[in-house]
């Protein structure tokens, strides 16, 4: 047999010890999220086609995972002159967590409460040509208020991010905010035509790679104007005071803008809703990350209000991005519904705290393992496991005859920090022996000891 | 537009309300299988399909959700003359947990402990025609111990599912217990052709639904003479006797199995076998669940040794089944390789969890919310709902100014206990209002009060 027994391509296998550091981090931020009040939304995997098709442009009906249809609708479908990849298939696998969501609020709108504020934290697929930390089933991590229009919104959602940033001992990451209708304002106030809007977000955008020269080149070679970049780049060109405390001055930021576009009418609604933000943010758990960044455009066009990213200072790219967009739920339904969110870069998240080994401390998954001399103590041993388990700790029981070597190979080869010995004596006496595989420490000692020693060392 | 918003054709979205239900299950199951040293696992939804065909049967085969090829291959299959569906498709949606983890122990051997127990629930899709109660993506639920013939492993893992089923409150269940090669044994002893093996097994495994009239009548139909059916039936009917205390007699019963067909050599290691297991049960957790049944026979052909079965009063069919299958995780590799197993029926449990109503208790996803009354209290209830996090609860905050019958009612939508005003008066005292929806009490308390009168009532 010549089966490959690798995952197919793009795709990947999490043993135990990758997926108890990836639970280890999916929990922080479940607890987080439900300490803001959002609650766990789930979606099928697969969504009807005509659910998915359009909503992510060419490249994305491209890059979606398509099913096979059966049976004789197959053949029905291959009976047909030219058939297409929408004749074969019937259905799609989920390509982000958006979409399935305003199926369900247009689906369900009468049942939900009046905001409805869920998160998912779910697999996605997309039939990217897979490289090196890009797969084609990878998590997305989405957290969103669905039915206010108030910036109380920015600021929940906000300060759940912070919080996950800080729990996750990403202290340092900035949440960088700035607002659609003031990256409008800025094109207006520089005379750049509005045909030309797309252009300047690309160019702008990318300052943190390519610096201000990289930008004016790139401007100008998308057809702006010297006088125009004259104009705009002096705008953008704002710094956010940071005080000792680590508080960060936006609002004066804020201002120094408003200064200069505040008397357009796409700005006023910009600086309200930015000085709105900033204000409460002063008071949730973003309160030192939170910084107004001109330059931050985001690719997705959708975006209709603030617009936040997770900049870190050992990541060059972000960790995840939001914003307000007031148009996208309602895209099933007949009425437009306001609508703030953010999409953690889970994966890339994940990575980072690899390479900074600190995913290494999660807990052993096992507590103690008992180990196994002759079989007329396997009853005492099996007694004791149970008793162990009901008073909450994880016991793993070796279930053959070994040698001693092998037995305590296990328990290495499994990170299991003690292991329990029953001899003879041991039993007679009603004691139970004990190894720290740590220290070498050894004792034998009666029941209540042993659950006090494995839980002392499990703090 | 006039695309449907419901989910595809045998699929289900979860509501927070249900999916609370469901993490809650799925928490208690985690929690059990890592007490009896059980870690998880978790495998691509996609697999090549020349992992997937051919280990299901044809049914199976049909039953696949396959992915369709991209781009160039797709035209490709699309030229051949005949093109079928594994031309047209590159890989499958994974069809059960049991396969994935041959391919995992065989993929990473070496890198895996001497024994690998996991567990692992996650989705399964199969393509069936959708009905009541039966759906294209459900979950499955499978904990196994591979590397070991040791019946230790059968006691732990039917001590785990006794575990699961007592903190779900299926105290009343039983785990009936047989052993593949005690079937053979009754076979030859009643002078069945191995060729009628399967149709004898079939028969009597269907004693619950059609009672022993009907087995016979089968047992004929299916080319079982009556001379082999009346030495058949009497040896299989055994009775377990259960003490005041709950505890079953297994062992008597096997005595008196042993009498009637200890002198065959497949008899000989059932016994050996179902006698330890029996007799380390009694330390278990499942001690008073385990059940001698010799009717169960299981429908899959791959078991090699004990056999296992949930039975529950309320319910006529298996609640889950598992047992020893010594042939199967060696399927891509060269050698055989020991497991035992079990699959618990996660899906049916819900179901009947949710019928006993025993689901509504699951604590409500907020514990508290903050209702705002004027703009300017805004800061305040940030603040506050910010400490109130820190300290452990999980706090909503209504995003905009609304009347206090709208607000109350959200609060009532979302099933939030407390909710919390921050009036004028409040605000000056340093004081908060807190009232309890459930019994109208309200009270103007200091904030060390607040997180006491709500965890007090989350007990």
């Amino acid at each position: 047999m010549s089966i490959s027994t690798k995952p197919a391509s793009g795709f990947r296998d999490f043993l135990p010890n990758e997926m108890r550091q990836r639970q280890h981090v999916f929990h922080i931020i479940r607890e987080v999220y439900k300490a803001h009040g959002f609650e766990e939304l789930d979606t099928p995997c697969f969504e009807r086609l005509d659910t998915l098709l359009g909503k992510y442009g060419d490249e994305g009906d491209q890059l979606m995972f398509k099913v096979l249809q059966r049976g004789r609708k197959l053949e029905k479908a291959l009976n047909l002159d030219e058939p297409k990849d929408t004749d074969l298939a019937d259905m799609g696998l989920r390509y982000d967590l958006t979409v399935p969501l305003a199926r369900i609020y247009a689906q369900y709108k009468n049942e939900l409460p009046r905001y409805f504020k869920r998160y998912q934290i779910s697999p996605v697929w997309r039939a990217d040509r897979p490289q090196k930390g890009r797969y084609r089933e990878f998590y997305q991590c989405d957290v969103d208020i669905v039915g206010s229009s108030s910036m109380t919104c920015e600021a929940e959602v906000t300060s759940a991010l912070a919080m996950v940033l800080k729990k996750l001992d990403f202290s340092g990451a900035t949440i960088q905010v700035n607002h659609r209708m003031l990256l409008r304002a800025f094109i207006e106030a520089a005379d750049i035509d509005v045909s030309l809007e797309t252009d300047t977000l690309v160019a702008i955008d990318k300052l943190d790679k390519i610096g201000i020269d990289g930008v004016t080149k790139e401007l100008l070679e998308r057809g702006i104007t010297q006088e125009s970049i004259d104009k705009l780049l002096p705008m953008l060109d704002i710094t956010v005071d940071v005080d000792d405390q680590g508080m960060p001055d936006n609002l004066a930021a804020l201002n120094a803008l408003g200064e200069k576009i505040g008397h357009l009418e796409s700005g006023q609604q910009a600086l309200k809703d930015l000085g709105e933000l900033f204000t409460l943010g002063q008071h949730t758990a973003a309160a030192t990350m939170l910084r107004l960044d001109p330059y931050l455009a985001r690719g997705l066009s959708y975006y209709t209000g603030p617009i936040f990213e997770i900049r870190s200072s050992d990541f060059s790219g972000s960790l995840g991005g939001g914003g307000r967009y007031d148009g996208l739920i309602g895209m099933f339904g007949k009425e437009s519904v306001p609508a703030c969110g953010f999409s953690l870069g889970i994966e890339r998240i994940l990575v980072l705290l690899e390479e900074r080994q600190q995913l290494q401390q999660v807990k052993p998954p096992v507590d103690v393992l008992i180990t196994l001399w002759s079989q007329e103590a396997l009853p005492t041993c099996l007694k004791l496991a149970q008793k162990l388990r009901e008073d909450g700790l994880k016991v793993d029981l070796y279930p053959d005859l070994d040698k001693y070597k092998k037995q305590f190979k296990y328990a290495d080869e499994r990170d299991i920090p003690f292991v329990i010995l029953l001899g003879k004596d041991e039993i007679a006496q009603d004691l139970i022996g004990i190894k720290n595989l740590k220290t070498g420490e050894q004792e034998t000692v009666a029941y209540d000891k042993v659950v006090e020693i494995i839980k002392c060392k499990d703090k």
